[in-house]
Order: C-alpha cells, then structure tokens, then sequence
C-alpha cells in the first residue's frame, strides 16, 4: 500500500500524491491546488497527499472504476458541480468512454432522480464538448459485456 | 434500446424487468417488490418495468459497473441502508470481489468522508458475513490493473 | 397573520401552537413534545409556538396542501422516517387520502429516485396498516380532476 | 393507467409524454429536452416517456398536488435551482397561485431550514418577475379554506 | 431567553430579532432580508423575529460558537454558498479568526468529504479577499482569544 | 504540524492518531476501529492515522471547537446517528457542556430545519441518559469554562 517501514516525510506523501493526481487529472487537479495556496494550502496538501497518494494510490480498485463510484458519488451529492467537472475529465483520461459516463449518469436517474442526473449530464456536456466529442446521438454500446451477468 | 417496433404492452415491459431484477439481485430484489403489494405496487412495478427492464438492461454499461456507480450513489445518499444492502449482494453477483467493494466504500471517504463511508462499509459487513465472506483482512490487490492508468 | 397588535406572551404563543398542532396531529405531535421535556424543552416550544402557532396557522395554504409539501420534503431530505411517520398520520388527519399519498411518494421517485420513495414508502405502510388501511391494492384514481391540467 | 393491452411503442410511449409535459411545462420543459439531444438523447426520452407519460400522467393526483409536492422534493434537494425554475413555472401553469407557492416555500423553512427556503424562494421571484407577477406583497390568504382542519 | 410576561408584538420581536442581526451580519445579512420584500416580505420576517430575535440571542452559546456549528452545518449541507458568505462575514464580525475557519473548514473533509470543504473553502476566500485577509498562508496556531467574543 | 523531517512510518503515524483519539473520545472511537478490523482495516487505519493523527491533532482549531462545527456537519448530514453518539460523548470530553450542546442542536433547526434538529437531539438524549446528565431542564447560560479543554 504505497508505504514503507523506513518512513515518509510530509514532502514525499506530497510528491508521490502529485504523481498520482497528474496521471489522472492532468492540469485540472493542478489548478484546484494552486487556487488553494493564498487560503488554505493545507486542504491542497491533504487532497494530494491524502486523497491521491494514499487511497487514489491503492492498487484494490482501478483508476477507471474509481473514476466510476466517484461519479456516482458527486452525482449524488449534488451541488458539486466544479468537482465534478473535474472528474468527468479524469474519467476520459483513465478510460472510461463518454458512452460508458453518460450511461452512468442515466443510471443515476434511478436512484438520484431526474434532477441530479440532469445536472451532471450538463457538466459532462461541457467537458465533452471542450474536447470536442459531441455530439454523442444515440450512441451504441461501447463494448459489449464479454459476459452476461452471472448471478451467483 | 430493448425496443421493438411491434410495442409492447405493460405486462411484457415487467417480465424483462423481472428477468433483468432476477440475473441482478436474486431474491433479494423479489422480497422488496413483494413486500410493495399491499400498499404501492405500481410503485413495484415501475422499479421493475422501468429501473431494471429500460435503464439497466442497456449494454452500454456492464452490470458490473451499475453496481459500482450504484454503492458510490447510495453511499453518497446516506439514510440508503436497505437499499445499499441488496446492491452490496447484487455487487457480488455481477462480479466484483468483496475488496474491490470494500475499496470503493474506502475510497467514498474523501468524497462523501467518513460517516457515510463508515455506514456503507458496516452494511457490506453485514452482507459479507451472511455470506461467509469474512474476514477479509488487510485484502491484497485483487485483480492488479492491466495496464497502469494512462493520461490522455 | 395570528397576530395581534396588542402583543402576546410566549405562553400564549405556545398555546396558540398546541391548538394548531393538536387539529392537525393529534397524540403522535404531543409524544414528540413530550419527548423533549428532560433534554431540550426550548426546542419542543419552538416547534409548537413557532412551526404550528406562526408557519402552519398562516391560512395561505390549506394543511392539506402542507401536508403534501411536506410529505415532499422529509422523503427528500431522508433518514427522516420519525417525522414522516408523524406526517404521514397528519396527512391524513387533514384530508390527504392514502390513494394521494401513496401517489405522491410514486411521484417522488422521479425526483429523488427510488431508495428514497421506497424508504417513504414503507414508512407510510406502517401508518397505514396501524390504522387497518391495508391492503390499497392498484387504487383507482381517488378523485378525477375537475379539470383536466390547464395550462396558463 | 395510460396503460393498454395491444402495446404501445417506444414512440408512441414518447408522444404520449410529450403531450402530458406540454400541458404542464409549456416551452420549458421542450427546452431541457432540446439540450439533451447531443448528449444523452436517452435521458430526454426517459424524463419524457416514462416520468411525464407514466408517472406524471397518472390520475390519483392532480397536477397541482403534483408541484406542490415537487417543489418540497426540488427545495428539500438542494442544488437543484435549474429544475426548481421550471416547475415554479408549470405550478403556476396547472392553478397554484403565487400566493399559495410562496407560502409553500415558507412553509419549507421549518421542515429544511432557512437556506434551502431562501434559494427556493429567489429562484420563485425571478420566474414571478419574468410573468409580471411582482410586487406579490404580504399576500392575504388565497382562498380560506373551505372547512378547518379536521382530525380523525 | 428575550421573553417577558407582559407579552411583545410582532413588531418588538421583529426590532428585537434586527438588533442581534446587526450586531452579527452587519449589513449582509439586512441586503437578504430587503430582497425578499416583493416576494416573501413574512419569510424576512421571520428569519429576523424568530431565527435572530428567538433563537440566535439566547445566551446559551456565544455568538463565535453558533458561527462556527453554521459553518459546519452551511458546509454539509451544500448548495448554500450564498448563505455561507453570509456567515463567514459574520463569522469575522463575531470573534472568529481567519485561521480558525478555515481550519474549520478543514476539519469539514474528513466528515463531508473534500468537494464540500472545497465548495466552503472558496466562499471564504471570496470574503476574505473583500476584507483584504488574503494570503493566509500556511498561518500558525492561533492564540487563544485574549478576552471573549463580545456581541453588541 | 505534527510533522517532521525525519519521515514517520505508516505504524507512527497510526499510533499518534490513536493517542489523539483517545483524549477525544475515549473507548468510543476503539470499538468503531475493533468493528472494521475483519471487513476495512484499512478504513479503521485511515480515520486514526489522517482524521485524528493528521487533521483533528492539528492546534490551529481546539478540540473544543472542533467537536462543535462536527456537530454542526453531523447533524446537517442526517443519517449519521451513530456517529453523532459517539461525537456528542465527544464533546462533553473535551469540555462542551451538556446546555453548549442542546443549545448548538437547537440553533441547527434554523438551518436544517426541525427534523434534523430532533434527531440530533435524541441523540444527545440517549448520550446523557448513560452518563446520568438528565434532566437538563430549561438551562440557564452557561458560564464560560473555567479552563480551557486542554488536550492530551
């Protein structure tokens, strides 16, 4: 688990966090630290340090399927907006294609309502369209599951 | 989309549901419908017809994926324990292993912190145990990534 | 507004209240009261002599129609099921029949999807089995609209 | 309810929501649904089909009691202003009075607390504004109730 | 507990309620209340009267302390950065240091998460660059207030 | 910081966490860690070693304090009823007085209404209750504490 019996100092929890953060987010990660200096580089550190260097980090669950749950999660929040935006971006960037988030976010409407799930279908279009993959149409399935759902 | 031209009628829209529910959920989804007769079952039915016969019998998101932006959701949600009880089984039985659920719920605590995660997780112990699944322990890596996460 | 220019007493307030909650709850408002006494008696005052004695009187809205909104509102907010049990109760005490009140919680699915409706939902069974309303079965419509929705 | 035995297509489905959300939204509703088109057309057909056909459509309340209850759902939320706005909208369309959804709004602060009433209620005075409907002033009663409340 | 026996009108709560609301929001909080005047003049009135009047000049919690459980609650419950802006002014008007919000705000991750810290965090920056607080920095342990928070 | 140049282990820094966590909560926080060890070790690890170890520990923010916004965000939350009994004994351990407490739960029903406000406070009750604190009764203000909570 990312650590080590000979000890980390707080600028290398920071490094390694870094490291993680630009392999998923790119430079929008970047600019929520950097935003963060002049009031609080505390919470920057800890979202690097914490956040992307110690759970991101962990090899139990791929960066694809925790850009998945997380979409989920700030679909459910709501109001977080901003968040969000930054992680539809990341999830493009470790995988997941734009068929596969805006069927997530559909899938949202079930359990959220149509309200939330409007909400964040509207920030994935802006970040899509930002990249220029609009428009998606009635998109088909992006991969066919290898393998129907197998019940226990 | 599970569309035919022919139309199809109200009763024929929840026997898919009903099939799609069963390769889910097992029976644990039956009990929640069931339980639904006496005072809403139209409610029971739109869950079945609609949530599971038109949302998640799509293929452009493998059940397995459902399952996760499901835990981040109901995890997010809080106040979902009975709910999040039946998709931490139905989690199990599309395919993810008890610490890539385990994960996701640890991984919920920076997103949602740590009293929602704490609830989630006690839930998938209580699920995990009915099912002989404990302890899981300080749980390896379960499936290491394929391939490293790759920025855009 | 229940008010005069004569000035009232917090004594008379708090009576002002109880008369209110008493038309619209019943026993179910009093126990919560009650309940308070040893721990935060000021908070059960407020409730009475401001929710019920300034808010709730107010006669802009019919309390059956505060009943609906706040069947709306505690399914939505979640984890509140003391109070909509409570609410539950008044709204039928007010008018609400359980044909309307079971619909709206339907209603709410699209909204806050369906863990929350289904939470509201059972809530709403336990009140209406204590008061041997079960089974509703598929209700038919409890009264036609007058009018048909008319748009401005 | 909106229900036949021949079968209806996912078309007809769609025009039959269609119509339900026109009476009810307006042009407002249309304009959500537009701005879906290039980025999950599917969750335009769902909100169309199956909330307004199925779920909106359905006679056991009134389209008035409807938006009452949504706007405590869409207020209780949070972060949901952009929904807020159109079914402040459609309430006043189906026959709530400005006066009546004011009043709702106050009523919610007892139920949500003062921030969620404050946001519902500017999102209301801007939609009041764009119809001409302000000052609304200390409003009087809109219509005493017929009969005081009347517990079992 | 601002009570007499000789009873009080609505007008002497609503001039009590606006003196402590003074003391704490200054003007911020007076803008609020002048905007509901043309939609929900009884909304102002009663955040005043009774949030200010009734409730927040009760002597049991010093001013600094209700601050500070707001922001928790403001921060929580999401969606309410207008209302947060507010407060984090009042927060500065009533004893609490820039260094113990934002630390505040801090703490808030590890119990909603870090996009609800995030969300806070920023209101605060805003306020604070308007008061020209700003850069905060990596700022010390602050002192134990040499004499209690003093409210008008 | 709690931080120095050397590096601290993973196993440090759990251990400084732990003596944190014992000054706050006493046994309380133990039995939530014990209770992850067969299911999330990793969960139980990361609430001792960065909630207590790296954000709670820090000095800019007394454990006091502290103990008050949490009970702010725990009770906006909703939900989170297990976690608030352990945080309301919390707060009396490090010098909250049982008025503070009631007092702070009261001011939440202004900003997230009354229901939220109950079950906090039913909490506090169950809390008090076991360590003999009941009746409170109609407090008077309480004094300002004689010392400050002095941390371990």
């Amino acid at each position: 688990m990312s650590e080590n019996t000979t000890g980390s100092t707080r600028e290398e929890r920071f490094a390694h966090g870094m490291e993680v953060l630009r392999s998923v987010d790119g430079s929008a990660g970047q600019r929520v630290i950097d935003s963060l200096a002049d009031i609080s580089p505390e919470l920057g550190h800890q979202i690097v340090a914490w956040g992307f260097g110690e759970i991101y980090a962990r090899p139990a669950l791929r960066p694809r399927d925790r850009q998945l749950v997380t979409l989920g999660m700030l679909t459910a929040l709501g109001g977080c907006e901003a968040q969000l935006e930054v992680h539809v971006g990341a999830a493009l960037n470790v995988g997941l294609t734009p068929g596969e988030i805006v069927e997530a976010l559909l899938h949202s409407s079930g359990y959220c309502g149509f309200p939330r799930a409007l909400n964040a279908t509207f920030v994935a279009k802006k970040v899509f369209a930002e990249r220029g993959l609009l428009p998606l149409g009635q998109q088909p399935a992006q991969e066919p599951p290898a393998a129907p759902p197998t019940p226990a």
